[in-house]
């Protein structure tokens, strides 16, 4: 058969099924054929899996790339830098942007990341927004990439006029909200507004849902008290919730994003209970790590500062992994949403005003570095440790962010899907190894996940038929990612059931 | 002995016990003795109970009295009027004042009122506000008082500096807070300023626990659809619930008044098992009525609109009867806060400015009478009819509010308590008839329980040892009423368990 | 006014109420008159409490005494040793007798116990066993006492005919099954016979709920890899549940006897929230200790078999405090049933047969002593501690064993109620001591309860206005404990709600 | 390419994905490689799939074939009628065996059944059983095979020495046990010895789960009130449940057979949400009828009797429905276990010994049709009704049985996979079509599905690569079956969790 390339002897994972001896044959980057021993015409580049897994490539749906630090903290800049393309170097950036973060995902096995548009709140139509997330991208993607669209200003003109061009002219079915952040929240209002939307439109809501005035009260209290270490940034936020009501009322499925303990875990598997569209999404932090690791000297406890915050109580991790196994988390995403350690408008910013020694969590930029990490911690300490079955890994890395998400023709191993691979080293050859950071392609200084021992890693990264990632070095370039449109969520949808007589 | 009052042959209640053929001596308003043919001195006054029921007398903890209808809507009045005592002729107020409202309390068997002094938003001390509800109530009142005061701007100066005097110098040892209404409504962050004062004083907290922003949005929305008659009010109130999060991390007890359906009653039961220090209480609107009553035709819908809406499904009625006999239920108070109906600021508003023929549910004062039903409904639908016994409905209506809210000297019959008496009818002798309005004692026009079967009814009520209602005439004096100093909860109080390390 | 005794000057306490600086006035064994400084003709005892609290005499609802060690074994004794009087020495006996363990109670505050009347397997009639116990407790007892009757073999002829009797001429109104122990045990089926009969009669059910092939199973199965220390006991027997689902199903009220953990507490919980007819009682013991007491060296953890065992978790020990305090569980009772440590049938039959050094769990006779312990812990443990209020207090201890089994005079300190009361010491005299078995007055050669600190201990024991216990030392008589016969419960009772179309 | 046979362009679905315009080369039976316009080698048989669904071949774990009657009513038959070949005349016979069970299993789509080998009480060895069964199965089944074991007898020798050589020999790796039936039912100490060695073999064990004391009293009560109609079969067996206990006790892996209600359905899921190894079937009969079917006249509401009962309330069929949507069930199967209405050991028993006219419902045998119905039933009424996924429907239908019985070339439409397919009609040309059971294949003269419309039904069923059923003739041969040995279930395993210090 007339294949460009064929990737032998694989033991293939979908998040049904497991096939041994398998051939994968790809043909213009996409997927035409499986089956053993497949009949290859001469002149196809072959590469052989040694029996080792092949899985989908990882699609990473919670991704914060080339966001400027100043809109986390509430200062709207200049839209014009961007959009005359004046964006800072990556050196001076705080994060990371697209080049340095889709580097990392493809050396950590992602082939697809979908990251934020962010609407500031003076902005008063999102199609410029797009516009811009969009020359930002272009031509600086190692990976294939889409969209979520943040809204913090959903005026009428955006919710009735523009989220139906966002859908169809831009291909983006996923909006995310705050609950939380001063300058990202929206009121219960707005948020009923965008829910009422996005259920006539079929986009699916992300929703982050801290309850901002508690941490503020708290925040403000624990400072009145000098409890400012990186540690009480986990104090300040106590797990709460009141969005799985909101989207009952509005009967429109919701995905609640980064949980991180069990009362909100159990909340979304009693609303699971009885078929409430809800999902749930949670993160890597929160299934290796525990708060002990705020507490750590020399202020490196502002490394894993994110919010919500990791929780102290080993029971949470627990159930975390509990969530995964039960099926109540749809997704595990990175939320790869870092900040440098050295850098002025970095962790460092904690220890800034001179808050010495102790330093004031108030003040660390929230979120971690997780891209390049997500997928192998999860096939090393979930499927190599005997925690989750492989195509459980499957499900949760790639095939049901694909699904959520509308990305038809990623999350699986089978014909007519995209040749997005990762090829696994056969575990017999392989050498365990404790990560540094050194060994990532991020631009961040940091992981929190140094020291972690891991049994396998992606051997080779494969996207639409081109090798990406090969042993340790990155090979792709930075123009080939392309942007994916999407369609709407194969999973989530309304359930037509009403509160009394009323109607959307 | 040397009794000014003895109650002879009783069958006397209490929220434990019940005891047969039984006097109660009074001395100085106060019961001195309880027993079986107790020795009298000559010259004491004797009432012949022929064996029939004693019970404490009610205590109604959640009454609305003299509050003006323009707070209710936001309008701030000047407070001057009350100052000066300009305060409106009973005949054209909306619902009721101090007069009209203990009178018909007395008539329904109840002792004690606990009303509320409303600060409004631009109070900036609530020291006046206490005093002019002083002025407003002093000799103007059948029956013993307290006073709740409605916290709408909780300032510093208010939670640090007067919230010590209010308990202190006025007895005063509850606040009530809203999280609906905009006028009333106040923000998280605001209820967790009044929770963290409330806490170290040892005040309990009462909380109208509605979303406001979800009542607006389906408001608005409902309106748009024209759905605004008076049953769309319940339409546009769905249950939802947040505040107990927020006592939990306050670790502070709260009331959650007005529970009107079985979701909230289960929040509360699972609040309580756990030994958070969550109360709860309903009304007999809720116990006894459907959401059809807002169906009346001839705008007699608008007479059952209250906040939270009556419930459509027998299941919310049911909850409630089932949350008095396990306990969920620590009290059942009336909620009285009428409006007239045929008055053009009562319930007619809704139907004002061309809103003909249907009316706008939006317009409707909120809110019904029922301080004088509150006690023989419970005791005819629920003792006699064999839902509940009648240590429980003695609990529910007397001995529960009294505890919760720091009467010490109210709520039983036994040595040192108030000879707070009602007597009732030897049921043999009584012949059930069917409520009309005309036989109530209140201000208001109409009754929501116009056409319930009565099987018995208060014979006397006596307060202080001075029969103040006899057989269905008010003989006692609008200056007997005494304003009652209250101490701590004797129910209530915060557990000292925390999340993390946070402490007040 | 003419009275027998007064006793002055104390702080009441009833289940609901407290009342400071009271008289109780008795004539003739009952209360008849409460109040402050009642006028007293010449001539009457009185008692200066001294401003100390007054509490209701204990009623112990689950005391075994004068039980055979055989039948528990499954060896049917010959009844007629206990017609004929011929019945064993105490001092020979394993536990304790009619008027060791009574005169252990009074010196603990307890006033009436319901001890049981032991069904063998082989007796076919109700009737001689009943009469055999009124013989061995007649002029026995030091205090009050009622019957339980444990049904081992229930036939149609018991069930049906006297079932009946038992209620009506011998005043028992309660039974006691086991879904345990061999010679025990009864089937489902057979519960569902019993619990048929009950439901139709008023009758309460007892029912030791553990199940019995599960233990078998994990004896034999510990036997076998040599787990038979006095700690494996624990192991064998872990809390498995079905007997609510009978009890609804027959919709008749069953109380669950000694509950020692939080899965078989939330159970009773979810239960009484849908208000099943289900009671729960636990004791003492799954108060104040845990497994750990069950290593003790020297074999010294046989004194604390009991059954349920007493659990490892520390969250087992506060879910049966939370229990007590939001009402789960009714009744807190002692389950006395004890064997001696000291003596060949007691806990040294763990170490017969060989078995040295660590003994075989299997061979220790279940079962501990508290008779006289009870009320002290839960005064001193519970009330003074902090932990429970005075009236909870009264509550578990007294009014609510009282009412479950229809004890109507018991419970209470009120006019018309038996005068048996409980005055404790002014607490600000009292100097805390620690337990020693030495202070004990029953048969027992041991106490599981050593050691623990005691914070007060009844003063007064009164039992129908007669002192039989005071400063330490037991007054009264052996004779002058009475019978009482018991009406139905005043608590519980069926609900009426069935499945389908069936009805009993 | 070299295959047998290629299906053209169907829309192949798997338990995860769907893939429109694929082709399936199929050689020596098995699936070798699946992509859009495969090349083809002529001499290839090719089928043309039109665009139409193509699903797994249905797999049905729970199908009762060649069972005797006698043994069901604890008559332990000769087995040598069975082992020297002299089994009844299928005409004669009660209920379907292989042959015309396994017709009709291809008829609708199923191309594989896991039937009951059954112990009888006297058999001493399984071995004989099973050989038995290979008899009567071999050469007489027109689709694959496999069995499980009932086992009523559980001695050491077999626990301990056979089923290993069950497991290894025989390739099978799953027992049922039943807790009722008295010819059938187990004590809990044997399903715990059977549970014990089943956990060290990886053996999954089947449970009938309901309460036989509770049956046999209810009958009995029922009868004396002559409530004996067919519809008070469901009266006489409530929901109760106990066996999750004693897995999580033992730690191992259990399915909880034809679930029917919403409670059993809320007890699973909470173990779930556990992790304890607990799975769920349920039965269309429970999906698609209510217990009114057991109420229609001449008799008829006999054709729906069976064990558990169809429910009364559409909110039991409800709870199914949501239990299979939010994964509570992991497969749904027939539970096929008929008997022939008009035969006199068939439903008519129910009329016999005079039980005119209404009939008596303890005799009527338990058991409905439904091996040809499902697949159709769950594919029309489940996909094409817009209330499951197609994918959701492989799951329940095919991949889950499959690995949950270890059925690893089975269940699913990729390489290396056996080719049972089923290529369902092209929904636009498909005419809607109401059941009667003359359109059915099995012996029985009725079908409980009777008038329901069917939107479509299996065009082809394709076994191992050959067509065996075609536009409703079935033309596959009696001997085409072959039995199917079994590893180890891939879905269910032990967690190692254990109370207190026991170990297995």
């Amino acid at each position: 058969m007339d294949f460009d390339l064929v990737v032998r002897n694989g033991t293939v994972v979908t998040a049904s099924d497991i096939w041994e001896s398998c051939d994968i044959g790809v043909k213009d980057g996409t997927i035409v054929a499986v089956g053993p021993r497949l009949p290859v015409a001469p002149g196809a580049e072959e590469i052989d899996a040694e029996g080792a897994f092949i899985t989908p490539g990882g699609v990473d749906a919670h991704v914060h790339l080339s966001q400027f630090y100043e809109a986390t903290v509430g200062v709207d800049i200049d839209r014009s830098i961007v959009t005359n393309g004046a964006i800072p170097d990556p050196e001076n950036f705080v994060g990371d942007t697209f080049d340095t973060g889709t580097r990392s995902a493809v050396a950590g096995g992602t082939t697809t990341v979908i990251t934020f548009a962010s609407q500031m709140r003076k902005d008063e139509s999102i199609i410029p927004v797009i516009e811009d997330y969009h020359k930002l991208a272009k031509d600086q993607s190692y990976c294939d990439y889409a969209f979520h669209v943040i809204i913090t200003n959903p005026t009428p003109q955006i919710v009735e006029d523009e989220f139906p061009r966002m859908v169809d002219e831009y291909g983006i079915t996923s909006v995310k909200l705050y609950m939380t952040y001063k300058p990202l929240r929206l009121l219960d209002y707005q948020i009923l507004d965008v829910m009422y939307s996005a259920r006539k439109l079929g986009i699916t809501t992300m929703v982050h849902a801290e309850n901002a005035d508690v941490i503020d009260w708290m925040t403000q209290h624990l400072e009145k008290k000098l409890m400012t270490q990186p540690y009480h940034h986990g104090t300040s936020r106590p797990p709460i919730n009141r969005v799985i009501c909101l989207a009952e009322l509005m009967d429109t499925p919701i995905l609640l994003v980064h949980i991180s303990g069990g009362p909100a875990s159990k909340h979304i598997r009693d609303a699971q209970t009885r078929l409430l569209p809800i999902y749930g999404e949670t993160c890597p932090q929160y299934m290796f790590l525990l708060a002990d690791s705020m507490r750590k000297g020399d202020f490196e406890g502002a490394k894993c500062i994110c919010s919500p915050p990791i929780r102290e109580d080993k029971a949470d991790q627990d159930a975390m992994w509990a969530g995964v196994k039960n099926g109540t988390f749809t997704i595990v995403s990175s939320d790869h949403a870092p900040s440098k350690f050295n850098h002025p408008n970095g962790k460092q910013r904690g220890l800034s005003d001179g808050n010495l020694p102790y330093g004031k969590f108030r003040l660390i930029p929230n979120g971690l570095p997780g891209v390049e990490t997500r997928v192998p911690l999860l096939f090393s300490g979930g499927v190599l440790s005997g925690r989750i079955s492989p195509q459980k890994f499957v499900e949760v890395t790639s095939t049901n962010p694909a699904k959520l998400y509308g990305l038809k023709k990623k999350g699986s191993i089978a014909p007519g899907f995209d040749a997005d691979l990762v090829i696994w080293y056969p575990q017999a050859k392989f050498q365990s190894f404790t990560l540094t950071n050194e060994m990532l392609h991020h631009a961040v200084d940091y992981t929190p996940f140094e020291g972690i021992e891991f049994k396998n890693w992606p051997r080779y990264t494969i996207i639409r038929g081109k090798v990406v990632f090969i042993h340790g070095e990155v090979v792709g370039k930075m123009e080939y990612g392309q942007y994916i449109r999407r369609e709407k969520s194969l999973l989530a949808g309304p359930r037509d059931v009403w509160l009394s007589e009323w109607r959307p």
